[in-house]
């Protein structure tokens, strides 16, 4: 039994002073330093000190850890250009992504305070190093595929992934659903996978950039001859509005979403879904920004993301925090600042249906520890300064145990 | 005498391949490495390998060093409640900045590739260390004061700064002049300034904040009670076009200029003056975004700068250009990329009229070296990767001389 204390405590909602959590693989007991040394005498007493803050361990819903080996290697700056070098590079970096390079990937998120993440997988390649890994991992089998001839091939492939982290689904293992997208989905394969669901997280690309638009509307633009000549389609297998009513009566994580359209946010707030935002990744494919604030004037809930190497330099989302500060330059940076730590805590705990994201009883005990540089003159500064500066934690706990 | 090679050669407009830059104190000659090799066979050579860009060194024209002390003291998001904060901390970070301090700034900028230095300084104390500095520092004397009683006696002191930095100019320490800003420089010390100028590089704030514009166009908004309580002062001293009025004639260095209109912008463009574009401290002090397209459009050169640790997280223009990236998100990142990496040597060299920025023969040896984590697989998305993936150079020389 563990009692750790700091200078505050963000619960998931809001900064607290004088505040100490008791845990063990569970959150126990949040109460006063004092209260708590008290009562629990016997337990190891950690006072991290000025400075210092206990957060929920972040949640990073959106990464492809199979692109791990890409550093240089992929086009940036254009959606066509760079879906081109990836398929032209994507055996030759997946190939190069093994066993160290997912535990990189992994060790990376790990000291920057992840303590879950969400991995997409196409392949299943990446099953073992995110069973050994220490954090909370949802494992995203993927599917994909638009031909009508290959849909059950496709599915019997999904299903036999899916059926392989069914098994192994613990406490800190969760099996889970990614479609890839409207317009790389067969229709029919989507109605397959989604009567499989027994209540696993599920998740999709939408709308990730323009000419997926242009596509999906107009059966035009760079798509058409790109789907003329890899896959000999000529027309969309769906609209963006016929993919969402496929997914209506789900809870889904919708990432991107740059390119939805008025009605399809209403869509989407009316069904529920979140949107999972990729700030930099959607910089540097050349997809622009999401409307942050039309999303919060729809009331649509929306959650922080990496994404994979493969369209970013880094899989921290203190990083990822700093750039939305940047992109999203009109929007009140104080606020800002709050949001950001509540989607990367409390909001994806909320979103993935899971008892962490906040430092309640209860709760798993996915603890981060992190430290300012000097003191700051005032609380409702705190979110924007922990922001501004910090890249990795001073401690980390997942289901107690310490990591970092 | 050294030759030094490596993948790439960035000659500060364009990447060349297979160059090598022979040069002592100065840029001797950049030409193939086996035709230096052959020609000065006693020279030390250098191969800095694959995946390695040699580079003019970065200038960073706006820095205050004299806040290197904050961290988190002061509060960001509103121009207003920052200035505030700076009034009432101004004191205490001033005082706790010494020797120090100015070194870890400058350690900090030497370390990240800054060969030149532009420091506004208030009070001069960071003088010494800028002498001390292995960068070229560009000293700008600053003059602040509205009040008509103190004019006297603030030129007389912003005389006696100036004198003592004229005194000390050497290749490596050039005596400059800033005026504060049109809201803060009373008309009559602006001319006694610019009457003493003797071919100086001149800086000066311009149009940062909205409530600048409001104050200055409309004499109204939050300044208005400032300039009432703190100086007794109920109009403004000036207009930003009789401002900028005074400036024809100099090529001034004009920071921020987020809020100049069209009019101003016009008048920027006629008399050549150039803009030091500082986004991480417009983010953080609520400016918003200065519109780069409209200086593109209208052809005001722009620069890059840090502006002082009172409004950024580092003094490193990588930090500073991977958020113009994020900043600017509408704007071609390709060519945004390769714009960055100009203003920060070939085009801040050009506006400051010093020989060095760019790689050619006769120009001071200010040169450094950056190794990208892998292989690009394109010449064009180079100054992109480099931007994306650097943080702190490999090699650094200054005027020859090695210092990383």
């Amino acid at each position: 039994m563990k009692i750790i204390t700091a200078e505050w405590l963000f619960d998931g909602e809001k900064f607290l002073k004088n505040k100490a959590v008791l845990f063990e693989e569970k959150i126990l007991a949040v109460d006063t330093p004092d209260t708590l040394k008290k009562r629990y005498s016997n337990a190891e007493f950690i006072d991290m000190g000025q400075n210092s803050t206990i957060m929920p361990g972040f949640i990073n819903p959106h990464v492809h850890l199979e692109f791990g080996a890409n550093k240089t290697h992929l086009s940036y700056g254009n959606f066509m250009t760079w879906l081109n070098s990836v398929i032209q590079k994507r055996d030759e970096l997946i190939e190069s992504c093994k066993a160290g390079c997912y535990k990189r990937e992994i060790d990376e998120m790990l000291a920057s305070g992840i303590t879950t993440f969400g991995a997409v997988s196409s392949y299943g390649k990446e099953l073992r190093a995110c069973l050994a890994a220490p954090q909370r991992v949802i494992f995203f089998n993927e599917a994909i595929g638009s031909q009508p001839a290959a849909v059950d091939a496709l599915y019997a492939d999904f299903l036999q992934r899916l059926n392989q982290s069914r098994e192994a689904a613990n406490d800190k293992f969760i099996p889970a659903i990614a479609i890839h997208s409207p317009y790389s989905v067969h229709p029919i394969l989507i109605k397959k996978i989604l009567q499989n669901i027994e209540n696993e997280p599920l998740s999709a690309h939408f709308m990730e950039s323009p000419v997926e638009k242009e596509w999906l509307e107009k059966a035009d633009g760079p798509f058409k001859e790109f789907f003329e000549n890899f896959l000999n389609q000529t027309k969309p297998l769906t609209t963006a509005k016929e993919f969402l009513k496929h997914l209506d009566g789900y809870k889904a994580l919708l990432t991107h979403a740059v390119w939805a359209d008025k009605d399809e946010l209403n869509l989407i707030a009316d069904a529920g879904h979140t949107i999972i935002h990729c700030p930099r990744s959607n910089r540097l494919l050349g997809c622009g920004r999401l409307r942050l604030e039309k999303l919060n004037s729809t009331k649509i809930s929306w959650l922080l993301g990496t994404d994979g190497l493969s369209s970013n330099t880094s899989l921290n989302l203190w990083d990822e925090m700093r750039s939305a500060l940047m992109m999203h330059y009109e929007m009140d940076l104080e606020s800002l600042a709050l949001d950001l730590l509540k989607v990367v805590t409390s909001k994806a705990a909320n979103a993935l249906n899971l008892p962490i994201g906040e430092i309640k009883e209860g709760n798993w005990a996915d603890i981060i520890i992190v430290t300012l540089p000097d003191i700051p003159e005032s609380s409702e500064q705190l979110p924007l300064q922990l922001i501004l500066h910090t890249t990795n934690v001073k401690q980390l706990y997942i289901s107690g145990e310490k990591y970092a």
